[in-house]
Order: structure tokens, then sequence, then C-alpha cells
């Protein structure tokens, strides 16, 4: 199976730049070793079970919570049964389509 | 701590009309006793801790994964230290703010 | 045609409490006179085409730009062809097939 | 100012594979000139304005309109003031403070 989840998760306690915030979660990501994109409005992990995947946004949650009183978080999901390796094949899949664009 | 977890969850193979699986993960919240709120676009939960919360997400594709291959979901958490209650005092605060509306 | 339209929008260099800015929003959207409904993580509208409903989110980020140097938002659409009403519709939809449950 | 938008629509009345639909808006966006980057999970723009972001959802929805009864859609909006760039500057700025990730 492969579950694809984005999410994004920060303090809404701490003013307008909340990057030294974020870091601490990509950090805690690169570390673990699950297939990941870092991208300007979140993070992308591709994961074999939705335990697994949401697994990352309770770790995140306590990286955030000794800094801050409030913490919002988005996620999609996108679970679809069959072989991992949809971060890269989901965007060929279109490109593909699509012929020789620019990105 | 209140954690307030709005989710929908709903297979992309099943056609238009997907009320029939969404059921079935309703009827999962309400018999768990989970406080929660239905609405057009999703289900509201308030738990104490964000492992409690994405728990019902996993539950909720356990209940769709024997009847779909592809299943989507999306989720916003608002996490705040502090006391319960606020699927109701988020409301109100708002409320109180604006005085007489009609809803 | 039927647009539902689920958003949120905070200023995110505001501290903890949001409601303030968020009434503002909520106050132009119940004096539009659209069909609305406030939960405890955004406001649900529903409109008949998608630039109509969309542009309230303009609106609101038009309210919230003089106050903030940051705002974020997310949102959710489920655009179907056919009656309005869906406000009420789907939740009951929901409800007929559940039976009897508390909410 | 700077308008970073990532959305994600889709038809939900067309089964598992939904790659042809998402192909017909990436390439209208591609041939628009927008700033935008495509992710396993949504496309994510650029623009100076929120009028001028949420006008490609508009147009995205007026592509699948023809082929479809139904059709969801997600957004996520991070508006700042200041210079635009920050499809690169936002991921720039996380590698920064983590220092050597293989991503």
């Amino acid at each position: 199976m492969s579950v694809i989840l984005e999410f994004a998760m920060f303090p809404t306690d701490k003013g307008t730049s909340v990057s030294e915030y974020v870091s601490k979660i990509i950090k805690m990501i690169d570390a673990s070793g699950v297939a990941y994109q870092l991208t300007p409005m979140g993070t992308i992990i591709e994961t074999e079970t939705i335990e697994e995947a949401l697994g990352y946004m309770s770790s995140a949650y306590a990286i955030l919570a000794p800094f801050s009183e409030r913490v919002y978080s988005t996620a999609t999901l996108d679970i679809r049964k069959g072989e991992l390796g949809r971060l890269v094949g989901k965007v060929n899949s279109i490109r593909n389509k699509i012929g020789d664009i620019k990105t």
C-alpha cells in the first residue's frame, strides 16, 4: 500500500516567521529515513500504512509542544492499494500526459 | 489540552455519491463516545491528545479499506493547551464578538 | 449548481487568540446574505458559482490585510451540478443513513 | 505582496485514476506563465494578489466542468507582504536552518 501524506504544522503564537520551528520538524523527518519531499507549503511523505504516516504528525507536535501554546496543522492524504514509489510516480504520470513542459 | 480535528475521508473510486461510505465512519465516531460535530464538509472531533484524534482517522480508513482501492482525506488541527470544551467555545467566542447574527 | 466552500483564514502574527479578526470576516459574510454555517474550524458557505464562493475569500483577505503582515488560509470545495440546499442536505443524507444518532 | 497558493482539484466521479483530468489543469497553468511547482499532492503557484491566485482555481474548474458532475478541491494559502520569490525562498530558508540534509 502507498500512503502519501502532505502536512504543514506551525505554532500560531510565534509571530510572522516560523521557519525556526518548521526546521525542527524537518530535521526529525530527515533523520527518520522516511521518503519525503519538502515543498513551499509543507512536507510530503510516503509510507506503507496510515498509522505510520500519521505518527509523523504526532512526532511533529511533540517537537513543537514545549515551545508553543497553540499549534495549527493541515493535512491531505492519498491512500492507494499497490506499490510504493508514488512521490515520484504521481508527478511523472502528469508530466507524461502533458509532454514537454518547463517544470 | 484541547485537540480539535476536522477531517473528511472518502473513496474516490465509488462515483458521485459517497454518503453510504461516510455514514459508516460517522457511525463509528458516534459509537465511540468522543465529542463530535457533523458538518456539510466533514466531521469535527475534540480530544485530549493528538494521538487520540489521529487514531480516529486510522479507524476511519480501516472502515473504508475493504471497499475501496483509493481513499482521499483532508484534515485540519487546532491544538491548544488548556481546557476541553472548544467545540462549543470557539463558535461562541466569535458570536459574542459579533453580537446578534442570524446563525 | 451547488458550490460548497469551507474556509478558515487568520493572521499568523497576532498571537494565540485570533477571534477578534475572525469575527470581522464573519460579520462580512453574515451581512452579505449568503447561506453559511459557522463551525469550530471555519465557515461553510453555499453559492451557485465557484467565482462567487472564492470571492468571499478575497473579501475576507481584504478585511485582514490592514491588520496583518501574514495571513494563512485553508479551503475545501465540493462542487456538484444540481440544486442548491446542500448545507442542510448533505448532513441530512448522512443522518438518514445512520438512523438515530445523538447529534 | 507574495501570495502562495497550493491547490488540488479533481473529479470524484471518474474512478481511481484522475491524472488525465489533472493534466488538463496543469497544461493551463503551464501555458499561463505563472510561477508554479507541481508536487505529488497538488500544484503550488505564486502570484501578487489573492484574486489572481484564486482565479487559477476558477479556471481549473472551468476545465473540469464539462467532464464531471462532481469536483472536489483543497487549497492552502500563505499570503505575506513583501517580495515575490518565495516558491524557492521558503524551502531555502528551511534548508539553511537545517544544514546539510539529503533532499
